[in-house]
């Protein structure tokens, strides 16, 4: 779910430091070195990942995607992995202990998002490398959502394994194969206390990420919405009333509609204008934006091209034809109800005369802090009943709370100090548009932060063609041995900041 | 689309004959003679006309299908038989001119439903034999709806033709190929100066029908609800707001969505409980239901099982809770605006999250005299725009205004007379809840009678294993031979009476 949209794609103006780069990693060149000998055997393993596509709404390779990851961490040097059973498909928990005082946590997906080869012009699961203007890209599903950067940050892991030498900071890791459904079981993954127990101990987590413009820039997300994932379903059966399958439609007259019950219902969900949700006391715990949000999203506006975004997004007009900065802190700040499609009785060409026994609305629910997933669950559900909707089926899929992390956490300010040295712009993004479930590690118990992380590029996250740089053409763009050795770097500069921070 | 919902199956009382049936067909064993010798080729002419399926939806065979039928109405020993260009798929229209005072016209359709050949237990276009507790059936797409009763009927005009008798009535033929479509052209050919010129000299048209019950019992029905067929479709590309294809959905909050749109476009075209149509002026011309209406719908409650009704159609509430009379009345009466269907962004299992470019409703709409089809297009699209929904596509599919015939005509009296004749009891239906474009015959400029007639049964029409009996095994039902020799001995029926009326 992450990645798809960088609306507020600001650039912060940070300095480039004058001083060599990469100070703090010592013996810098043996680590480079390892990491460049294994430029081929960090490939194959991407692509023999790729390969195995785990699709938890397909519920495909499910144990042997969780049984991968888990053998890919241990390869990686983690001491130990093991599944951790949930009542969906399995997570994966690993630790790397190099005795350092810090502790870093780390959040991987091992699954990927549906795909049709049909609309591939390269195989999804083959991998394949093809020359762009970029440089040299791997194609498959999972590319750059969210195999490729976790492959980069795996090979920083095997460069220290491979030159005998200890990581600056200890590393707890938690892997979870349902991202792209909308995490629905992430929370019992972290909160196994083992797992819990140990991720306690770290400083803040990342996943770990590729979003780098082709001018280099790239942002850290502070935070993001939350979700909430809803099949709204209308049914004769379940009801009692209407037709228990589609029947004939001259009947309508004399039956009750499935279908049109599914509209009425819908239609008390938003305002009149469609766009806005009116279901009661959604907003009641809605929290506006601080000025230091507003600030960033300012900046982020006042450096962004909008003719460039709305052709990009295939759109010619805002909400209400809004200015650029009010429509972009209206997508900052506002929940949202969305219908991602309809299916009812007869979806081929023209019509056909029946009258559906059942319709569904599948939807999405964005949700701002301070709202929460269980709060819209439970206020969705009391609207319907109340307005007599108790017989529409309300099926969450998946979903989880808003999340926020401090920029002036230890996390973050390592993460600017990293991205400094290396002479990477970046911005600061208040709050995705789009959901990632950082709150199962910023809200309680663990109130730790937790950010998307790294450098290098890709595109086409759940679409057709999904790409990963791994050799750049462009020097102010990351490939695969580029963000192997940044991560090495980071790692360095947060033993280095949070030793400073303890003194 | 006919023969589908028989809800009010009336049985009114009528004697039976006690003096020898079919006394007025002259040397009838000559004429059975030859519909028996000629079973296996009737039954071979079914098979192959099976074997090409012609549906208007699929543009599948339709040059084809109309070369089809002119030939099989030239073999059966009409004169004259030529296509009818439309601006659609082409009619066929053909008269068989025996020198009679009378003319007789008669409603083919060589169009049949699409059909899913996995859900068949028997191949669709195959035609093979099946035993059923009824006798021996054909099963294919097309069996009784309705190449199985024109079968019937054309094998009645090859008794004549081979025993070298003269029909005792003068035939003219309309046939069309986009029934299934709603019959968006079958004015333009009845229309036709030819075919009008020749159409005006019939007392009446019918359909050959097959709608026997297991007691032998069938109806005539006098008038049927009219149609439209509508998709509409809020289309972001169209709109010139929303995306124009599917974007991710975490850009609800600053994008208008399409899907919403058609949500609250719907909203405003029914009644609260979503059952009654709210569209501005749409019950200006509803005419109520006359006493005598009432009469035969009330006798036609009386006699049939409400019970089993529900259950065949997997109903266990009419809406409102009404008695079975009252819902009876309000489905003859009433007319209806049914979603057919939804269709809008992702439709798979489960969510994804896009917000769709694109959403259709499928839509009928059932008219009652005196509401046409015309007026009600006109009324839906000012509908529409007067809330500012003009940027809603409304595309019209098919449709016909709805249709009625009097009890009283030559047609139906003769109809019955024969029915009686054969002991075959029935009933009066004043009101069909589904379709059939009847009004191209009833309505101006021709004004003929028209219904659907005949003996003989099967059932599937649209479903899967659509069969139609061809050997009964209950004496009270026709197969094959029996319903060709009904014809026959209705020519001389009506020939009979159409006498009598001009003496």
């Amino acid at each position: 779910m992450r990645n798809l949209v960088k609306l507020a794609a600001a650039v912060a103006a940070c300095g480039i430091l004058a001083a060599p780069a990469f100070a703090e990693t010592p013996n810098r060149g043996q680590l480079e070195q390892a990491v460049k000998s294994a430029h081929a055997d960090n490939l194959k393993r991407l692509q023999d990942w790729i390969a195995l596509p785990t699709i938890a709404a397909e519920q495909r390779n499910t144990p042997q995607g969780a049984e991968y990851m888990r053998q890919l961490l241990l390869d990686a040097g983690f001491q130990q992995a093991k599944l951790v059973s949930t009542d969906g498909i399995p997570g994966v928990f690993a630790t790397l202990d190099s005795g350092a005082p810090t502790t870093l946590g780390i959040y991987f997906m091992y699954d990927v998002k549906q795909y049709v080869p049909s609309e591939w012009s390269s195989p999804p699961l083959e991998g394949r490398l093809v020359d762009r203007a970029e440089g040299k890209a791997i194609v498959g599903r999972g590319a750059v959502n969210q195999k490729g950067p976790e492959t980069a940050f795996l090979a920083a892991l095997h460069a220290f394994k491979a030159t005998g030498r200890k990581l600056p900071v200890n590393l707890v890791l938690v892997a979870e194969g349902e991202e792209e459904i909308a995490s629905p079981h992430f929370k019992q993954i972290v909160q196994n206390p083992e797992v819990l127990a140990a991720m306690q101990k770290a400083i803040g987590v990342f996943i770990p990420s590729a979003g780098q413009e082709s001018n280099g820039s790239t942002q850290i997300d502070l935070g993001a919405k939350g979700v909430m994932e809803v099949q709204l379903i209308s049914s004769g059966e379940h009801w009692g009333r209407g037709p228990a399958k589609d029947v004939h439609s001259s009947l309508k007259a004399s039956v009750d509609s499935p279908a049109w019950r599914l509209v009425k219902a819908l239609n008390t969900l938003v305002s009149e204008d469609g766009q806005t949700p009116a279901i009661d006391g959604w907003y009641d715990n809605v929290k506006p934006l601080t000025e230091r949000q507003k600030q960033l999203i300012a900046e982020g506006v006042a450096e962004s091209n909008e003719a460039d975004v709305m052709k990009r997004l295939g759109i010619k007009h805002w909400y209400k034809d809004e200015d650029y900065l009010t429509s972009q802190l209206r997508l900052a700040s506002q929940p949202t109800a969305n219908i991602q499609g309809l299916v009812s009785g007869y979806t081929g060409p023209g019509g056909k005369t029946v009258m559906p026994g059942r319709a569904e609305a599948k939807m999405d629910f964005r949700l701002v802090p301070d709202m929460t997933r269980e709060e819209a669950e439970a206020k969705l559900k009391a609207h319907l009943a109340k307005r007599g909707f108790g017989d529409i089926i309300v099926k969450v899929s998946g979903g989880y709370s808003p999340t926020e992390t401090d920029e002036n956490s230890l996390l973050v300010k390592s993460q600017m100090a990293a991205l400094k040295n290396a002479k990477v712009e970046y911005s600061l993004n208040p709050r995705q548009a789009g959901s990632w479930p950082g709150v199962t590690f910023t809200g309680a118990p663990l109130k730790l932060p937790a950010v998307g992380f790294g450098i290098g590029t890709g595109a086409g996250a759940h679409a057709p063609d999904e790409w990963y740089l791994i050799d750049s053409s462009n020097p102010k763009v990351a490939g695969l041995d580029e963000s192997a050795m940044f991560y090495v770097d980071y790692f360095y500069e947060l033993a280095r900041m949070a030793k400073g921070a303890r003194k």
